[in-house]
């Protein structure tokens, strides 16, 4: 007799590891080859060729846009960055509550509130063109949010955003109240470019999950963003700085990671489950650090050297390269950011993944909703009295 | 050449139907014999015999609890109902941004500044006993938080819970600023129970998907909460009531579903993807609804048997009986709960249930993350010159 309406439940590998629950036409990662994409382009040839608003709308239309359309996409999301009062109002609130937590669970709680302030509705009540509004807004909003939300915390007052600055330019500068120099501005550019996607993760499909009940967008992202700060989901650029901290000058490099190596330790910054080549993100984030230069960036590049030679002797065989944590890290670094805010810039790049995700999978009204298997006593037992 | 690190993508039906993706102790639906069970016991039966704070125990812990234990347990629940002095303050700040978005994106929003307030942690970092404890803190709030939610809306302070009501008691003095009678406390408190749990669905998988990265209580829930909204979801208790007002009288029946039915249309509150029997929480709800009695429930009983009649002739052998949505409105109406609450007072259940299920996944470490297949243009394509 079957025990539930599925006549025949599918066994898959835990985790749901290769498993295929959706097409996409919005990129992939090709681990054996160290090359992903965007669409139909080099990920980081993107990065290193165009700007944050180009990428953007390549993700959101399927297009890179010309000149003209450069133009009017990036008046149109500047446009989008000043907060609704209502929200502004009630950031110091949230910061304050959040102060322990951490700023993932202030965007969380921010985007959220941002999201039924703006009358965000849910996906399958409205058309492709609202759907990419309402997209268009929460991408714009959340650098102006995570910023304000930071300098809060710090007992500062937010900085308001300036319409005439480009994304990256604008995201230092609300950060700090001070316009950023263009180097750096461009440094931080191009590490946003590569971090808008990178193929499937968990936060992507949460985000495709509460899509497919039709949920509203903040819905959506606020259940990415909650998946985000999930210590499993990715890595945290600010732990690898950390470790160069911690090894602190040449002579200590050596003994400091044979040290962990032989403990069997993992050394932050090292390693990537797909990529079997050099991390592509890596190799762009370490020429931008070079181009900076001076004594954080030689001590990181004798670190990497060092930790693959040793990995190299220790554990034969192992390809492990420095992922993008490691270099990510010491580029926000040399521009600026304080280490408490190197996720909180992921996610605000990631964002636009994530939204360009939900659009793509609105189009589909399939529910996404897999099964159980009960695994406990038989039931029904009778229920005893008191 | 794999395009991909996976070697072997694996095809499944869309939206993973029948896909096992964790195995369960916590409950089942077989809908061939309309039965539903909580571990080993028959929802419905719990229900009729047991106070909620017992069924909540039998989630949280496996087992029903003695008098001792039950005494306890709702003394500590209890005591875990005010809310902390700054989410009460933010509170009519969500209520005003949140008025248009519903209560839903209320909750989500005042849900995640709480936990981050509790200081919730990320779910791996923390012990089973500290996570059953952020699990019991979170829902013990949430009936505190929607009726607050719900009485700001209106114009009215909110009422503080009492620590002396029993759950369904204090929830319906909450919103009301009334202790109500006795039947209508158990009423509804029968309701709360029957929809704490009911198989697998898509914001107790979204809750499993958050939990698997480790994140923390709150970023899990809200996500849960995100995919609850989702029209896709569910159902939701008002429209079957709406369609009796629309309906109005008794000898409109059968003009209005006749041509509701032969223009295609669904009947709210009728049909079950699951059940192709009775719905078991419907026939409970009626029996519940016949002992209070009026001429709503002679009204809806008299909908009930023309609708079934009429299906029966115009769409024979399929099984098209009362949902849970029907007699669910029915109740609620009869208690006094406004007809925006109905879905806030499901989820205020159910919340329970989605802790249940982030407690049994936190037992595991294995992150959630299946595949994509990019079906878009070959990259890489040169990127064009603006």
């Amino acid at each position: 007799m079957p025990t539930t309406e599925r006549n025949t439940p599918i066994d898959v590998p835990r985790g749901l590891k290769g498993v295929v629950v959706t097409d996409t036409a919005l990129g992939d990662v090709r681990g054996l080859e160290g090359f992903y994409h965007y669409r139909e382009y080099s990920a980081v040839e993107l990065a290193e060729t165009r700007t944050f608003e180009d990428v953007w709308h390549l993700m959101f239309h399927g297009t890179l846009p010309d000149a003209a359309g450069r133009a009017a996409f990036t008046a149109r999301t500047a446009a989008l960055r000043r907060l609704p009062d209502d929200v502004r109002d009630a950031l110091p609130a949230i910061a304050r509550s959040c102060a322990l937590a951490g700023p993932l669970a202030g965007l969380r709680t921010a985007l959220s509130l941002a999201g039924a302030s703006a009358g965000f509705r849910p996906l399958y009540d409205i058309d492709a063109d609202r759907r990419r509004a309402d997209a268009l807004a929460a991408s714009a909003l959340v650098p102006t949010l995570l910023t304000a939300l930071h300098r809060l915390g710090q007992g500062l007052a937010p900085v308001e955003p300036r319409a005439d600055l480009p994304y990256a330019a604008n995201y230092l500068y609300m950060l700090t109240g001070q316009e950023p120099e263009p180097a750096r501005a461009r440094a931080i550019e191009r590490y946003l470019i590569s971090t808008i996607d990178h193929g499937f993760n968990a936060s992507t499909f949460t985000a495709r999950v509460i899509t497919s009940t039709g949920a509203d967008l903040a819905a959506c992202l606020v259940g990415a963003i909650g998946a985000l700060s999930g210590p499993l989901h990715g890595g945290a650029p600010s732990r690898a700085l950390d470790t160069l901290d911690a090894i602190g000058k040449p002579e200590r490099i050596d003994p400091w990671i044979r040290e962990r190596v032989l403990a069997g330790d993992r050394i932050m910054g090292f390693g990537h489950p797909v990529y079997r080549t050099e991390d592509p993100r890596s190799r762009m984030l370490k020429e931008i650090a070079r181009g900076f230069g001076g004594p954080l960036v030689d001590f990181a590049v004798q670190v990497e050297e060092r930790v693959e030679a040793i990995l190299a002797e220790l554990k034969p065989g192992r390809e492990l390269h420095t992922n993008v944590e490691f270099y990510a890290g010491v580029v926000m670094e040399l521009c600026g950011l304080p280490r408490e805010m190197f996720t909180p810039t992921f996610a605000s790049a990631r964002v636009v993944g994530w939204c360009a995700n939900i659009l793509e999978q609105a189009e589909d009204s399939k529910i996404i909703r897999p099964a159980a298997r009960y695994i406990g006593p038989p039931p029904p037992r009778p229920v005893p009295a008191v």
